[in-house]
């Protein structure tokens, strides 16, 4: 059936929907090819729905050609199994549950772990199944706390999610490189630019994980890169350790006076001017900053904690966030701090904090339910390093308070900020920042499913053993919105030729109803000869607004029938580098054909 | 890739599950096609997934044919648009609610008229963008009480929705119609019998509405049909209306004794000992039973009403339910009857019911309040009948009350059972009954949901009319299960071509190599020949095994290569008929290729 605009389900809008910033939110909606229905939920128009089924095909066909079997699992599911992996708490308020007529509790599936893990349990017992991958291409759901950018973060949205099953460790291996090149075939194939970098695992768990990041200035993460290759998402660098230094002849430590000196830069001031040393002026990196925060974990206990780190940083609390999940960061309040008459403000210091500080009671898990928080120092922070702090009174800190002499922490933390220019820890040189789309994640997960929902299988021994495991997810709606991301320009969408809604926007302009009957005639023959048509037959809009309609819309190529007909040619044009070219209408179908075949490389 | 049986992530079992009741249920669980995940809830494993893909694709097409054009809502939805048409309410405990994070109201939808109108109200103002039909193939979710059956009554399933918009009354009509054929060719394609049916449209609003049942012994749905035709579900079938008597020279209503007469069987014993008549005895059909029942409104009012009947049917709370929708129809409870000392049990008259009874207040909705409960008749108790019923006393009961005369009521309703041989309401001769599953439903809601969202479209005159609308159903997880239902035996499932999971089943029996070499070769020849196989390559498993397990999974065609190898010969065999020929091995891909287009009419 000829795709017509006269009567395609489809209306363009010349101006920008007031919810949306960036490009693709504004782009997609503006086309007609989706409408939100809610904050972070999307209705999929026509237009919208022929470019999703050409992104799935593409996700679809390289799962197959892995040998990973496509099946599909509900999105409502009953509490029991994310109970059995803690995930049901550890999810807090990021995942919807609802409760139904008999009061049992459900929730609405962000990923699939628990689901697939019992399904091979059921299906599988002996080492001779594996290794063994499944996938599906399924509708999922987050309770995002700030949905945004239209598709990139929603609250629902399709995933492909995918999960391999393993004897042993190289299976394992092997599962989640068969799945790594797999999903570096389809970004190629889709004409997504991405870079894999190490990842965290996160509440998911595991030892192994990457992301496919999509490189682009409005991307919700940052990542790094250096000269020699190294790359990252920021939660997941780590800070190169200096070496620890002798403390023989290292000078005491000194309380001096630094008053009105609550933030690093009047205390870098006040030391400079009070306290001038010979050396080199002091600086905000001479500096121990200790920031109190509070971690609100996933069984409701609210713990203070406080990170030491140098002056010259923030705190990143997204990488801060990463390293302490699944317990949830939040500012500290004053309820918080209320009664914790140790802590001074702007001069808190670490001989209140963690060991150093008054008795205190922990409790299995290592969290301090009484007495003095936990004190997590940057890995800068080194044996021997010398540092200004607070001295945890009033105008006075501490000079040349000595790591590992003078005070101790209860661990590290990479909570501190990733700068441009700082080491890569691998020493392939200085970091570069950037920032992306997370379009793919991949994580070994080994044992962890496996192990708290029982999937064993019997070994060739006869032993049973825990199967595992790998997951693999690509957000499929959020790659989409990644390619309109990627592709467009100020007058529209610009598709790549593979995810197309169609392959060629024919166009009739004019009233001459010559110009309309070859344009109809063209669109038949164009797909007859395979090739998928778009046909803007509306008689009462002017060329104008058809043009206009067409670059929005972003079909690859055009073919304008109008007044030139009268010459005996039609325009071909080509929408990504504007090109034109006249040709004979008789020509036109294996002209188009040609560039179509060009673009698909087929 | 060619499917083989060692990797397919599929497991058989020779056990009935525990809790499956019905074939279709009992079988897609053996045969590895679906697994339960919660009540009403499952798992699509590969096989299931082909299945469901083949019925999904053929209802895409029939839709696309005439023009309906495909778009995608979210499952996820806000209260509001449901509660501007009231079905927030009306749904009850049907559906499953939720609140995100920040305490909003959401749905998991059942049907999308809401935002189907919401949708059209966006993108079209005028009467030229008509006539327009938008479907959609997507989970949907029913918290039903009783989820049974397997796939035939759960709650999330897949449905094909579509909906229609026109500017008038006859454009309805043809878009009706355009999706009644529609539905006629997707039922034929998948060879599944139908009968359409007249329906009521209950809490979907509108003025007409059919069924397409799928009869089968084990359909939860009854209906009716006749010599001449008639069709209808059973809640809408109608009672011929008898002509009213004329009062003059009926005899007096007369109180008569008829002590311990609580039930109509010892009435009409008591009525033929007690008090005889000359003409023909007392039968139960000259009784009118007086049965009080409660309505639970969705406004959660708990109103009383009765409802007269002649003595020799019983109540069908189906049908009654069906004509007081959106109100629940309960048993009237203790709570209910105390302090309705005018009630007294079995001997219930309409001289205490409706407008004979006590004063009472209506509500604006006419629901009655306070005083006597509403009272609603058979529509058989026409004027001038004579009844046999309750005189409100213990052991007294009136004789010769005629209706009209002595009683009148607050209406009627259809609520008395159906029987087989009853007329049907047409003249069409008797009916018969017989069960169905429903697997389409068709209505013309007319304006309903145009006028409780505002959609409204300027006419050829440049005036604003609302929009008429039909909504159009086709259960697809339904259709499966009514698919299997009809093809199995007891080996099995033995379904269709047009949507089996593979057309032919190779199955390599027998340890010889060579054996398997032919097979695979041959399986890959079919691959080439545009067959889609399913290849028993597993190498030690017996060929009994082998057998059971074709059968089991019922594709169509099996080509078996074994022992008869060495004399030359494979064997193709059909599922549904049990046929067995023998042929050369390279004669094979011809025959089978031959088999599966006269299967599939191509």
């Amino acid at each position: 059936m000829l795709m017509k605009m006269s009567s395609l389900f489809v209306r363009t809008l010349r101006e920008d929907p007031a919810d949306a910033e960036v490009a693709s939110h504004k782009l997609l909606v503006r086309a007609g090819y989706i409408r939100r229905a809610a904050p972070g939920i999307y209705s999929w128009l026509p237009l919208g729905l022929k470019v999703l089924g050409k992104v799935e095909q593409i996700v679809r066909e390289e799962m197959d050609a892995i040998g990973a079997q496509e099946v599909h699992f509900p999105a409502l599911l009953p509490k029991e199994p994310y109970e059995a992996t803690g995930r049901w708490v550890e999810y807090g308020p990021n995942i919807f549950r609802l409760q139904d007529r008999k009061s049992a509790d459900y929730l609405l599936a962000p990923t699939h772990e628990e689901m697939f893990t019992l399904l091979v349990k059921d299906l599988y017992s002996s080492y001779k199944d594996l290794p063994l991958a499944l996938y599906q291409i399924q509708t999922k759901y987050r309770d995002e706390a700030r949905p945004r950018a239209g598709l990139i973060r929603g609250r629902e949205f399709i995933m492909k999610d995918a999960y391999s099953f393993d004897v042993d460790d190289a299976g394992l291996d092997r599962s989640y490189d068969l799945q790594r090149q797999a999903y570096q075939r389809i970004f190629a194939r889709l004409g997504l630019e991405h870079v894999i970098v190490k990842a965290m695992s996160g509440a998911m768990g595991g030892s192994r994980s990457e992301e496919f990041l999509h490189p682009t200035p409005i991307g919700e993460d940052t990542f790094v890169r250096s000269p020699g290759g190294y790359t990252a998402n920021v939660e997941a660098v780590t800070t190169p350790v200096p070496d620890p230094i002798p403390f023989d002849g290292l000078p005491a430590a000194e309380v001096l006076d630094t008053p009105d000196s609550q933030t690093i830069e009047t205390l870098v001031d006040a030391a400079n001017r009070l306290h001038p040393r010979a050396e080199r002026p002091w600086e905000a990196a001479d500096t121990l900053k200790n920031v109190v925060l509070a971690l609100v974990h996933p069984d409701g206990l609210r713990e203070l904690i406080a990170v030491g780190l140098p002056g010259d940083r923030e705190v990143d609390l997204k990488r801060l966030q990463a390293g302490v999940e699944p317990a949830e960061v939040q500012p500290a309040t004053e309820d918080d701090l209320k009664g914790r008459t140790e802590l001074v403000k702007g001069y808190i210091g670490p001989a209140v904090l963690g060991p150093n500080g008054a008795p205190r009671t922990l409790d299995d898990a290592g969290r301090v339910t009484a007495g003095a928080m936990r004190y997590l120092l940057d890995p800068r922070v080194v044996p021997g390093t010398a540092w200004v702090t607070g001295a945890d009174a009033d105008g006075k800190h501490v000079f040349n308070l000595v790591a590992g002499r003078d005070f101790t922490a209860d661990g590290t933390i990479e909570a501190a900020e990733v700068r441009a220019g700082d080491p890569a820890p691998d020493g392939s040189g200085p970091l570069e920042l950037a920032r992306g789309i997370e379009i793919g994640h991949i994580f070994a997960l080994g044992r962890k499913y496996a192990q708290a929902l029982d999937l064993k299988v019997l070994d060739a021994n006869g032993k049973a053993v825990v199967v595992t495991m790998g997951s693999y997810g690509i957000g499929i709606t959020r790659a989409l919105a990644a390619l309109a991301e990627a592709n467009n320009d100020d007058r529209g969408l610009v598709w790549p030729m593979q995810v197309a809604p169609a392959h060629v926007h024919v166009l009739a302009t004019g009233k001459d109803q010559q110009v309309f009957e070859v344009a109809e005639r063209l669109s038949r023959e164009l797909e007859a000869a395979g090739v998928e048509v778009l046909y803007d037959d509306r008689p009462k809009v002017s060329a104008g607004v058809k043009f206009a309609d067409a670059e929005l819309l972003g079909v690859p190529l055009s073919v304008v029938v109008g007044r030139s007909l009268a010459d005996g040619v039609v325009e071909v044009r080509t929408r990504a580098t504007g090109e034109r070219e006249e040709i004979a209408p008789e020509l036109a179908v294996a002209r188009v054909r040609e560039l179509v075949d060009a673009a698909l490389e087929r």
